[in-house]
């Protein structure tokens, strides 16, 4: 059995969500609680969308994991519970306040998490004002002591939208390609509204997925032309030269949240999956194995 | 030369406003930071708008104090720095992440914090769900695990806008009135917008002042209504008998927020303090002292 997880957490305290020995991760604190609530002798694997990097935030973030049926049908003694409430009531006594499970729901092996989805969707936010930010979300927002024009910075960022190789704001791993579908790039100044606060530009990228430091290369990028140090036509230079060698420069991770993850309907599942996996992952797509 | 001074703190970890000695209370750090700042001999006194209790949050808190011309003027050396903006960004130089000085900005004499004030509005936050609220929110959003009926806490409330005496939500402090005037009370289910999350009940209310637990009593109230266990009429009931026998309970001072603090115009500064003065603090009024 498939269990699709939505889930969030205050990335401060993680060292990012991949699993590494001896250090707090997203998914080895997750995986950890899972063990201990579905009674299993050790960590399951988990599918996860977006691998984010040590201090990222998330609000929307989507994984999976097989559960064999007997597990599953233990996960909930009473008539009018269903285990997927259940495992989301259990999960909430275990794991710790930052890092939260919100949904638990059954779905088909067609789906997965990382590559059925149609999109990922990050927000970025910076504080520019002569004073830090609010205090209440510290945590979660950069803080630029000077002005920035967030006109220019999404003026600056047009030319990044659409289907690009994006290697000059990509750390490449070997064997995978650079090459993304940019779907949107908004640079907004908020209004006052509760959380944010009036001095916040909001920086939403959208794309069928990001390659490693994407996202904050292209927010470094941005913010380099929004403080006035850098002309407007720089990030699409950078896109051109398509090399690491003039990279933009990667914005801290506090400011970044992985907003939301979308997926296709369910009959489309498998073929999205498919999909992606032949055009991301070529050796993965043949059989030889990819990073999971 | 009085300045007032705009700032927000994240209240979890502190002991309330007030100063008391041996705890870490906003006054007390922000006095220290002041007196620091301005090389002052000892701690300045602070005058505030909203006295909150311990691990309740401020966005909009006002205070002023005063200060000699001599000191004020030493304050910027340079001439395209203004003594306001120097002082902002010494403060933050000088104070904890979670308590920020906004913007500092001289006022006349006639401007008093506390009693110039027309209205204080507070918002206070609840997650309504299975799993526990948004990581990036949870410092200062209840989490009530059970859903809320947002429309019946609403219709519960109206009852109490307007002059009342709020007895029945207040703990008394000796020889003070506990009539206030609510101008508004709204409690509205929050849209998915950022920093927030669909889950969301909003309490909003505006008044006069409030008086000691008054806006935590006013939510534990509706809270009562909200979750089925009292009826609707119980806020009016409860404010009817004006007694703290049956008294509300007080909600966790967690979710609780000072969003602003409203004055009138300049003009009408001197006119309102006095008026306020008259009305709430009849032994200030007639010389006699009041609490600061």
């Amino acid at each position: 059995m498939r269990i699709r997880l939505d889930l969030a957490y205050d990335g401060s305290a993680f060292h990012g969500w991949a699993a590494q020995p001896g250090l707090r991760t997203v998914c080895g604190v997750l995986a950890d609680a899972l063990a201990t609530v579905l009674r299993l002798p050790a960590a399951p694997e988990l599918t996860v969308a977006g691998r984010t990097d040590a201090g990222v935030h998330a609000r929307g973030q989507v994984a999976h994991l097989d559960v064999d049926p007997d597990t599953w049908a233990r996960l909930s003694g009473r008539a009018d519970v269903t285990p997927e409430s259940s495992l989301v009531q259990r999960l909430s006594g275990v794991l710790p306040g930052d890092l939260v499970v919100h949904r638990a729901t059954t779905v088909s092996p067609d789906f997965d998490a990382r590559f059925a989805a149609n999109s990922r969707t990050y927000v970025y936010r910076v504080h520019d004002g002569p004073a830090p930010p609010d205090p209440l979300v510290r945590g979660w927002v950069l803080w630029h002591r000077r002005p920035l024009d967030a006109a220019a910075m999404h003026a600056a960022g047009q030319p990044l939208v659409g289907r690009h190789d994006f290697l000059g704001y990509c750390r490449p791993r070997p064997g995978a390609s650079t090459t993304r579908t940019l779907h949107r790039l908004d640079v907004t100044r908020a209004g006052e509204h509760a959380g944010e606060g009036p001095a916040l530009v909001r920086v939403l990228v959208e794309a069928d997925a990001f390659c490693h430091h994407q996202v904050r290369a292209i927010v470094g990028a941005l913010l380099e032309v929004g403080s006035g140090r850098r002309a407007e036509d720089w990030p699409a230079y950078l896109l051109q030269t398509a090399s690491r060698t003039s990279a933009a420069p990667v914005a801290p991770a506090k400011g970044l949240v992985l907003e939301r993850v979308d997926y296709p309907s369910p009959p489309q599942w498998r073929t999205r999956q498919e999909q992606t996996r032949a055009r991301r992952e070529p050796a993965a797509a043949a059989g030889l194995g990819g990073v999971a």
